[in-house]
């Protein structure tokens, strides 16, 4: 299919042939995120509502948001991406999410959850001071609906005098089990005759928003979905309508519908995770003390809290996608005298950011944030990486940030924070991919001398990630008869002073998994600054957005290349 | 009145004393702004619903959270601390927020928007896991009740199986009138008439949530507040409630009762704010172009925008105080060919990080984020001080960054960020306190070189503010023979790579109203860090939250003394 012509193109087809699309769709969708991994079950329960979006609109002239974006598949099949899936978020290949610069069918790029309803409300307000007259369309899932930034869109919507469809995807299902009164809510009115939805009696939340709500239908049944979108698109030229519809996670493909969290994403397994270790010393710390609490904003399973959460169900608390709400929980129970630990991943902490400054580092709270996904994610691309986490918490006033070098350290690092009555973040990547001997003891701002060098040049490496590729750089060295000092960097904040000042070497290299500006080098780079006779090279990545692909490539080609900065050390010395 | 005891002492006191205690808080509250500055018309209309708190609940044992905490005067004035308001946000006077440190009757320390219901929250469930039975309030008005935040509590209330009392403390007002479906719906119920809202018929909203609905009643008449709370008092061991009050923002001083917004906050108005000068330039810009828009969350007047809003009323948004959906529409907006200006404090765009990170800078949007007081802003201390966003906006990729040195330059940036087709932010601080001559044509990442100098030292000084004090370091030098160049470093991104590269100078000094970690300095530090015998030293803010006090004398102790640094130089040279 060519650019435009969708909706002409599936309007001309009989429900039969539509149908067969829809399973030719899904088809290849589990092909393509088999061969190439991405969200298989939440893709799955679109595809119906999708064909009928395209049938029933016009787009690129109308307008789409998919929020999150990772269910959004079959419109990009629909929408003359069909070949593209082969590589599907392969370096260069298919983005997982919608891309402005990939096709003139997605209008706005999502990743984060949220943002939907406010970005098509912008794309609406933007097509009324334009006088066109297209449609806009925000889909949602019932799990999204939890986050605040939905709210501030939908209490603004009277006032901004615009009018939109927000279509709720309704699979039960956040990464986790949604949980919430809005959840219940929206159960509420599904467990309700179609008749009475009609009348829309019990929606009066949505209609004192400003939404003429319309539901609950069967969001996998194609007829249906096509004879509400062509009816609703009538009354959207008058006002705002919120269409809520059931979709089945994993639809059509029995092994998801049954495990829709497992299969929520789908990649190559690592052999040991980070989170794994996370639920096991947690669960260690909660058994000998009470004050131990988990907080975790819609993703228990993939950050190792489930166990967690079997054990101590009443110091467990999913808060629903509500980033900001989590810390501010954290911030309050810690403010009593208890011990939370809120795990989540290094993009989503973002939405944190002014409660982890006010709510927990102002006030000196011992919150442990447990930063999972830290450093380049891979195949998600831009939203997902995590490479920005030091440089936004490097500069808060009272945080401790350790930066463990392997599994067995990051164990070692909660078993300390456990006793630990301050501000504390611990970033790591996902994979544990190599341990590096013994753990010393973790004392805030002490570093560990892993090999000394020959006085020349000393490597300072943070994290897992940084000392591999330091012992690498360590090997490409040897050959030309030079020996840096390497150093495991485990603390960004406070940095190890007396290490630092007792450094012989010339020359100081600093490596790490996250952008350059304002990260660990960054902070070392300070401290010599006015120092004649030191010099500070950092290793990082660049001031630019880190697209899909492989880990280890992108490490390479953005900043982390060990032959390049062996390379540099040759040079300088 | 000592710590713990202003219940007991209170509930001995008749109505006729309550009301004249009523009237002295309400008296020393004026005569304490009048003289030192504050807000005033909020915690005027506070005074009785104060009152009936103390009276109802035994304060510390319960525990009261103020949304913001601007409106907690009276509460301070009742837990002990009536002889502090002599020196109410003075340097190492009372706070004009709720501070843990300053008395046990502050549970919780406030200064954002939307925080108080999870800071309830976490407290009450601290509560229960450690089996007390104690009571805990969230007052939050009308305005903050519009932050997704507090949706985010709201909707986590019912999982989280805890009671609270949340009272809605609604004077129609955030800083500007308050606007929202939410507000439109508080309205509504305040409309209707007691009985009928004793039935809490129309209240199924909050039902929905998980709080038993009260109201609406007249937050000003004590002796209907002490029934009430006396009332929930027994409801909230089994359930939460929400109280909704009416309260008359300036209650009892008609010039406040006349004049709300004005009265909002008290202090000395500088002579020329720079939001006169946004005010006045995007008002131009709008006469030539019709895609600029403006967007406020709340503080349309305080901004400087009350005059576009005038003008422009279709092309002027005030969401409400909503930052991350300000962010995300300004985003859509610029998607569809808008030139949107948001225009927020520098706290409170940090509600925004996460929207400006992926919405839009990961999209390239000509979103122009135009950030008022930026720096040290003084009496409202460290929950508003403005010394982070160059920390948190420049590893941020395609972002630019402006900083004018002086109100002149700043309307040149206007004028070129009209045409300025990618992501910019120009931070600045709220008053004009200087002008330095004529200004050079706007080029992102060209500098301007103020002084030459005698080859030994540069300091290249970022704003207005950091200008000013460069040169009175330049005065300080003469009288030793040291003439140092002077840089007026209006791009903190990208760099004048050009001239930095040109300097010949070996010592180089920056300087800037921010932390140093992660600043304009840090930026410089990186490019010269491997360099040999180029010196950088940074002048800025170290790794300490700020507290209340005068500008100056804050800038002088923190970082930014005019002979510490002209000291520096004289040693180094």
């Amino acid at each position: 299919m060519t650019d435009g012509v969708t909706g002409a193109r599936l309007r001309a087809m009989s429900y039969e042939e539509l149908e067969a699309l829809c399973e030719r769709l899904r088809k290849k969708i589990i092909e393509s995120v088999m061969a190439n991994g991405g969200h298989l079950s939440s893709n799955l329960g679109m595809v119906e509502l999708t064909v009928a979006l395209h049938y029933v609109f016009d787009f690129p002239k109308d307008k789409v948001v998919f929020d999150v974006g990772h269910q959004c598949y079959a419109h990009k099949m629909l929408s003359g991406r069909m070949d593209g899936f082969a590589r599907l978020r392969k370096r260069g290949g298919l983005s997982g999410f919608p891309k402005r610069e990939e096709s003139v069918f997605d209008c706005y790029d999502t990743g984060h959850a949220g943002t939907s309803v406010s970005a098509a409300m912008g794309l609406a307000k933007a097509r009324d001071l334009s006088g066109s007259d297209h449609f806009v369309i925000a889909v949602i899932g019932d799990g999204s609906f939890n986050n605040g930034l939905v709210y501030e869109a939908i209490n603004n919507l009277k006032p901004l005098r615009t009018n939109i469809l927000v279509i709720i995807n309704d699979n039960g299902m956040s990464i986790s089990p949604t949980v919430g009164s809005m959840h219940d809510y929206l159960e509420m009115l599904a467990a309700d005759s179609v008749e009475e939805k009609h009348r829309a009696r019990r929606a009066d939340i949505f209609e004192k928003f400003g939404l003429d709500y319309d539901g609950v239908y069967d969001g996998n049944d194609l007829r249906v979905m096509i004879e509400r979108l062509t009816e609703i698109k009538e009354k959207l030229k008058t006002q705002s309508v919120i269409l809520h519809v059931l979709t089945k996670k994993g639809k059509g493909y029995s092994f998801c519908e049954e495990n829709p969290e497992a299969t929520h994403g789908i990649g190559a397994k690592p052999a040991l995770e980070y989170s794994e270790v996370l639920g096991r010393e947690l669960c260690a710390l909660a058994e000998k003390d009470g004050r131990i609490t988990a907080v975790t904003a819609a993703m228990t399973g993939s950050l190792g809290l489930s166990g967690f959460f079997e054990k101590f169900p009443e110091r467990a608390f999913d808060v629903g996608i509500c980033e900001e709400h989590a810390s501010v929980l954290c911030a309050a129970l810690a403010a009593e005298g208890y011990k939370p630990y809120y795990a989540v991943y290094s993009t989503f902490l973002q939405r944190s950011f002014d409660e982890i400054v006010l709510d927990v580092c102002s006030q000196g709270l011992p919150v442990t944030f447990c930063i999972d996904r830290a450093g380049i994610s891979g195949a998600d691309g831009e939203t997902h990486q995590g490479v920005f986490d030091l440089s936004f918490l490097s500069f808060i006033p009272g945080l401790t940030i350790a930066v463990p070098k392997d599994c067995n350290e990051f164990a070692e690092m909660l078993r300390f924070s456990g006793t630990f009555g301050a501000p504390l973040a611990i970033r790591y990547p996902r994979s544990c991919g190599h341990t590096f001997g013994s753990v010393m003891p973790v004392v805030p701002g002490s570093w560990e001398k892993l090999e000394g060098g020959d006085g020349r040049v000393v490597i300072l490496a943070c994290g897992e990630r940084a000392v591999a590729r330091a012992y690498a750089v360590r090997g490409l060295l040897e050959a030309d008869g030079i020996a840096p000092a390497l150093v495991n960097a485990r603390f960004v904040k406070p940095l190890d002073e007396s290490m630092l000042d007792g450094f012989g070497e010339s020359l100081i290299v600093t490596m790490e998994d996250n952008v350059l500006a304002g990260g660990f080098g960054s902070l070392v780079t300070e401290r010599f600054a006015d120092r004649p006779g030191k010099l500070v090279k950092c290793f990082g990545y660049g001031d630019r957005f880190i697209e899909q692909g492989g880990i280890d490539e992108l490490m390479d080609d953005y900043g982390l290349s060990p032959a390049e900065i062996a390379a540099y050390i040759r040079e300088r010395i």
